[in-house]
């Protein structure tokens, strides 16, 4: 009887132990947790801290009864695997004050990545705290109704504390997010995640951008002074630290298993570490980026319970490979949904990838669906595509309905390594009350295609200042009603419909831009400026995307 | 100066009229439409009908004075072209009492498909209408509002049919759709269009399947008798007529031009004719199948404007190839949305594919999103795929919420010719209000994985009679509670949880069925059965597929 160990019982690891026993009804398997609870819902937690998900049970998707009486899973909760002998196929475990041996003959490591907590001055406070699992949330929870008409500063503008941001002000209480960087939410560029931060602004959530914290101060009535690197100091009652995810892999330091420089367990495409008995899945794992082979980590639910079903076949005697990450994130945010899938242009630029050359990205403002079906949205869609072949690198897109769609079409897209040609090729499904006869997505091909073909050259909104400096004239082709409730300074109004008629007014010396309301008008006029014989370029995304640059709007 | 003719101005002439513009600044572009509208919203007119879709304008995209202003596009309205001489290149157009000729360099024929109205005694009635453009609906608008609480009978439940059915009832009349086939919506297979057969009699809509219509009796008041090939008479004040379409191509006929024996315009992939300068889109032509390279017909805006653009490319000396039609659709039934993408098990046994031996398929009931998190809503989905090689051949859902996204994906992963291991492998974006970690197309590639590999061999429910009548045993394995509600005939009850403790009660020598609530407790129980040597099958889908087949149920 072959006996296996999981370490952790969370997304990974409960996933593989449920897989192991439909494959080996016979084997002993083991699943150890440190903490109280295995198999959570972890992306809950945000949304029960909020009141969204009202009973805590929900949270709990099985207990360890459950797992033994379905799958005869032996999980040991409060169970620290404190080392692991690869050599002696041994686990040490921590259970109370006592600690004893398991042997096995495969064990699988499923530990997760835990909060980074750095050494700022004054961060041990029963008030300063992180969202891990379940008693976290309690605590949160309590916080959040404890002070029901409190002060909270959110460290870190990621997914968790965007959340928690969100779920705590619905409550009633002031809310801070301090970044550091620029802007929230990595996964995204600054020109969408704008959208979400004046979202966030919109709903009362003070964003503190390009800031860290210096310091907490602990005031003698229990509350904390957030002192922040730009000398600003903010009133909190609590602080939520979601400043980012290291691998919880204290306990693997010595054991001879590969970790890379950050603490991650290096596995190969089999999930398999340098030991040949020793599997690992999860946010605690270096695998690789599916896109660019290269090493890299992912702290989300979707690859670990992937890679978890995936290790537990291999243990099995099985031979499949994991394909690499795409990176497809989506968060609400109040009234929106934010989405993205593979990569953005920070991470193309950190590669050495330059725009114009090496990649280009349409912006388009599509609706969900037809518009002249009642309760039409429109959403901002980026898709990123490489000028080498076509290849779809990335899409990022955001907006109150629509988005998860799109984002998962093209996540489905990116994982077959597809082009802007094949995604004007997709046949998706159409009807009024679902999406356009050209679906955004499609659209977005259509885009890049033009780009690629040379048929159009769109200018980018923060290209424009230099162009105009340049002496280039920028005509708003929109109505004049749109025109005087704003535009861009410097702006001249021809209307589409009336400029094939005013050609002669033009000069053919001076470069053009032309602008519309979200790209599409100014691209028709483009083309037929172009053909005849004007020097002319389309500004990306109209309006609807200058808007969130630093431009002069003037009306 | 090139000249281009357009036959034909809805959806797939709109599209390449516009594109050609922007490809040839200088062409002379004339686009010809019989009736007096060109863009308009083909796909809204139902909405329309049923006052969903409240502004007639709102039905015209673009009219012909825009098309001037914006494409410089002569749009000809209520001009028929009548022949085509492909020698001369020419054309002869009907407008009014007068004709004319006109020449061109390339020509686009996009006539579109009209309703068919077979020669049923009687049929010629100025209450039996059709609906194909804006003045059809006009009249069907009137007749709804003309006999508010009359009755309404519709023959033929294709897409139209229901979507008609659903906004005239809603305006308070009588519905009664009648169906020659024993179903409705042909895309979708029987065991998944019953539930929308099922939504349309729970909204009120009398349903008459597998009868035919025999004779239109006029009533002396105006009203009309319909008769059934059943004999059975059904009252009306008006018909629709919804039966299906055949290309709207009789102007073709001596023209030179490759028609097939249905009349559909014969196009090579580039979408030209058998003349070099003739191309055609839209649903009057034959294009391919791009799953089995088979010639065949779609009658859809989707792929009409994908054509129309990739034939304006090709006028414009391109070499794009139509890679073929996928077949995706969608449609609103009331509160469901029910859709599907490439092949259904029909149109595979058709082939000669046969159940078992050639593919299989995967029912499945996942929530839209994660159930922890409010508003979860189950749909259920069945996706079947290649017992060869793991391809996708198709996928059907329906269900209140959801449904859209997974069949877009599934549609795209079709276009890539995808396998089931490239569902497993999809990378989905994933937070609780969005999906689960294992979204339900991952879940689907999960479950054909299982059946590929050997380790599950569900049992359909038309399978069950017989199995029960060779002996086997049908274990119930949900609660108590759900099995005194209602359970298959025969079925004795033993929870899931209890089952690996009741081993030495069953009989080895006895082929066992077990059966679930939706096939996943089934699951690990037939794997966990299996490997203690039991013969045993899951009922697919468990008690939630099993109650749409007329199985006796009892409680």
């Amino acid at each position: 009887m072959k006996k296996y160990l999981i370490v952790g019982g969370v997304a990974g690891g409960a996933t593989a132990a449920a897989r192991l026993r439909r494959l080996e009804e016979d084997a002993e398997i083991i699943m150890f947790e440190r903490g109280g609870d295995v198999s959570f819902a972890n992306c809950g937690l945000p949304y029960y801290v909020g009141g969204t998900i009202k009973y805590r049970d929900d949270l709990l998707v099985m207990d360890p009864a459950a797992f033994k009486r379905l799958f005869n899973i032996d999980v040991r909760i409060y169970s620290e695997v404190v080392s692991v002998n690869p050599e002696a196929k041994s686990v040490q475990v921590r259970f109370g004050d006592t600690q004893y041996e398991e042997h096995y003959d495969a064990l699988l490591l499923a530990p997760g990545a835990k909060p980074l907590t750095p050494g700022i001055p004054g961060i041990e406070h029963k008030n300063i705290v992180t969202l891990r699992n379940v008693p976290d949330a309690d605590i949160l929870h309590k916080l959040s109704h404890d002070y029901p008409s409190g002060r909270a500063v959110v460290v870190g503008g990621g997914f968790v504390g965007i959340e928690s941001a969100e779920n705590i002000i619905q409550q009633g209480l002031e809310v801070t997010v301090v970044e550091a960087a620029p802007h929230i939410l990595a996964p995204f560029d600054t020109d969408i995640v704008v959208q979400a931060e004046d979202e966030l602004r919109s709903n009362g959530v003070n964003l503190k951008l390009g800031d860290g914290v210096k310091e907490f101060h602990h005031e003698p009535n229990g509350s904390i002074k957030v002192e922040l690197s730009s000398g600003e100091m903010l009133e909190a009652d609590f602080v939520v630290l979601s400043i980012g995810v290291r691998p919880d892999t204290g306990f693997l330091q010595d054991s001879g298993i590969d970790l890379n420089d950050r603490g991650y367990i290096v596995v190969n495409e089999y999930m398999q570490t340098n030991f040949k008995d020793i599997y690992a899945v999860g946010d605690a794992v270096q695998t690789y980026n599916g896109q660019t082979s290269e090493a890299g980590s992912l702290a989300l639910a979707g690859p670990a319970n992937s890679q978890g079903r995936l290790a537990a076949d291999n243990i099995n005697g099985g031979q499949r490979k994991y394909r690499g990450f795409v990176g497809s994130s989506i968060l609400k945010v109040f009234e929106l949904t934010a989405a993205s899938t593979g990569m953005n242009e920070r991470a193309l630029q950190r590669q050495g990838l330059v725009y114009g050359k090496d990649y280009r990205f349409t912006v388009t403002f599509p609706a969900d669906h037809a518009t002249y079906y009642p309760g039409a949205k429109n959403f901002t869609m980026k898709m990123i595509f490489s000028m080498k072949d076509g290849k779809v690198l990335g899409a990022q897109a955001i907006g109150p309905k629509g988005v998860d769609k799109r984002i998962d079409v093209i996540a489905s897209v990116i994982r077959f390594g597809g082009t802007v040609q094949d995604l004007m090729d997709l046949e998706l499904a159409y009807a009024p009350p679902f999406s356009s006869a050209k679906d955004p997505v499609n659209m977005a091909g259509y885009y890049a295609d033009n780009i690629m073909q040379g048929m159009t050259n769109p200018l980018l909104p923060n290209e424009l200042e230099a162009e105009l400096n340049k002496g280039a004239l920028l005509i708003d082709v929109r109505s004049p009603e749109m025109f005087a409730a704003g535009h861009i300074k410097g702006a001249v109004n021809i209307p589409a419909p009336k400029l094939r008629t005013q050609l002669d007014t033009l000069d053919k010396n001076r470069s053009i831009i032309v602008s519309c309301r979200v790209g599409i008008n100014g691209y028709y006029m483009e083309r037929m400026l172009t053909q005849h014989g004007f020097t002319v370029r389309n500004l990306m995304g109209g309006f609807s995307y200058a808007r969130w640059f630093a431009l002069d709007i003037q009306n």
